[in-house]
């Protein structure tokens, strides 16, 4: 249940979040102006910048400084960020309409989104390469991995690619979570290890319980999106609802049904609070955020 | 003058190379299968591998060994073939051949490519990444960074966005020249660079002489690159040809002449000769590389 000084520390992890990013994104008076303008655009002023707050709260278990996980967060959120510009693209999903706003390709032009989710991909990566104060270079070269590895072919583009092929196929429930294993789960996950790994270093034994509450809500974000996808109208969503039905992709709802669903990402957050339990009140705001995330569609 | 011993080098570096994106690729028989064969179809068995031929020209200054070298080249190189498939797209410059094979949206579909660019970025940032054997973190975090900086909106990304505003327009000298240290010129560096830092580290003198090298060596690349273009046909340049001179964009050519041009790569590639003069035999590689270069259009 969200109660007032999570909502607090929500809003206040946002608005750093949204000073961090003005401050690494490229000036829009700087050559190239045009890319410089598009890249702020899809960036800034956007989302509820859930996977920061997944830095932010993780980062509680390793003590992080604001500094490093701000670093961190807008380096994940960028990634995020490129990914959703691509998506949108006409070959794509051909969205026009994103977080209440025209997309890139729209706004500005194909051409352009393109370079801009180019660009916005690799701007992540030269954030996490800064040496950060208070990490070791080794553990930072481990946070560019990690990002990396759940970026790419392995995690969240290969991701896409079997959602694409899945198109009109027939999923069943193991297909289906793989491939968002991948979509979403992967850099979910590499937005909680990187939180944990910004600061001092946990157990291994900490770090495989933190890595199954990432798991687990993860997979519940989807099944959630999943349910909210079928459940609101254009208007509250900020995009075009019901297309995943309309593009007869499977979902969750559609192999599972409603409140199957529903009771599925109840399960999947009893089981990523059950990891948190050896870390005691440092993952308060973890289980708070899982919650949340949980609660946004009952 | 390219001499024997140099062509045998190059032949080897280039087999040296194909064997090693074989090995850092995907597999094709893996998940998904789609994206990793189109990975695969625009990586191996294309090009000269300029790029890698400068990480390990650059190597000899640091007695890098070829595992190191081999895993940066890759980098590069993967860095190289994303910026090419993305290139390609029909909303950019909508090509249809490239290295005499259909281009990645053509033989797959424009989704597919669209992946393929950004999952080969990604790969990219995850082999640079990896702990090299004698190289300190800290150095290798630098690595990662100097190929970011090298790709994004600061460097050949940007460098691309330039060009695609430059169509139709009068670009004066300093204004191509600037274009082209952008969205060539960076990533010839960082090739660079990337060789001279995978091994024992140089002075900083010897890292600036260096980065005078490359920055008009990769100048150079891009005036011959021009000429090419100007004089070569479709079935020698294995794409298709006079394109920039179609497309109404400005070129060394089209502002110098043609005579000038070719005479200019010749004075770049002096300085860039002067350069390594500190540097004593261990920078004949990277000297017969550069003639090699600029010796291909003349």
């Amino acid at each position: 249940m969200a109660n007032e000084s999570f909502i607090g520390w929500m809003t206040q992890i946002q608005q750093t979040m949204e000073t961090a990013l003005e401050r690494f994104l490229p000036s829009a008076d700087s050559l190239p102006q045009r890319l410089h303008e598009a890249m702020r655009y899809v960036t800034l002023q956007g989302g509820k910048r859930v996977r920061p707050l997944l830095v932010f709260a993780a980062g509680e278990l390793s003590g992080a400084s604001t500094e490093n996980l701000a670093r961190a967060a807008a380096a994940v959120e960028m990634i995020h960020a490129y990914s959703l510009v691509h998506d949108d693209l006409p070959c794509m999903d051909d969205d026009v309409l994103r977080r209440g706003k025209p997309t890139c390709h729209v706004a500005f032009d194909e051409a352009t989104a393109l370079l801009v989710g180019d660009a916005l991909q690799t701007l992540a990566f030269e954030l996490i390469s800064t040496p950060m104060q208070g990490v070791s270079p080794a553990a930072q070269l481990s946070l560019c991995h990690t990002l990396a590895r759940a970026s790419g072919h392995g995690g969240m583009a290969g991701g896409q690619a079997i959602d694409l092929a899945s198109v009109g196929q027939q999923l069943n429930l193991p297909e289906l979570e793989f491939m968002h294993m991948l979509k979403t789960g992967a850099l979910i996950r590499a937005a909680v290890m990187l939180g944990a790994q910004a600061g001092k270093p946990l157990s291994t034994a900490q770090t495989e319980q933190l890595d199954i509450f990432a798991k687990r809500i993860g997979l519940a974000f989807q099944v959630v999106d999943d349910v909210l996808d079928c459940e609101a109208d254009t208007a509250t969503l900020g995009k075009t609802a019901g297309k995943d039905a309309a593009n007869d992709k499977p979902t969750y709802v559609s192999l599972m049904g409603l409140a199957e669903a529903k009771q599925f990402a109840r399960e999947l957050c009893a089981e990523a609070f059950a990891a948190l339990e050896g870390f005691g009140p440092d993952a308060d705001r973890l289980k708070q955020l899982a919650d949340y995330i949980v609660a946004r569609s009952f």
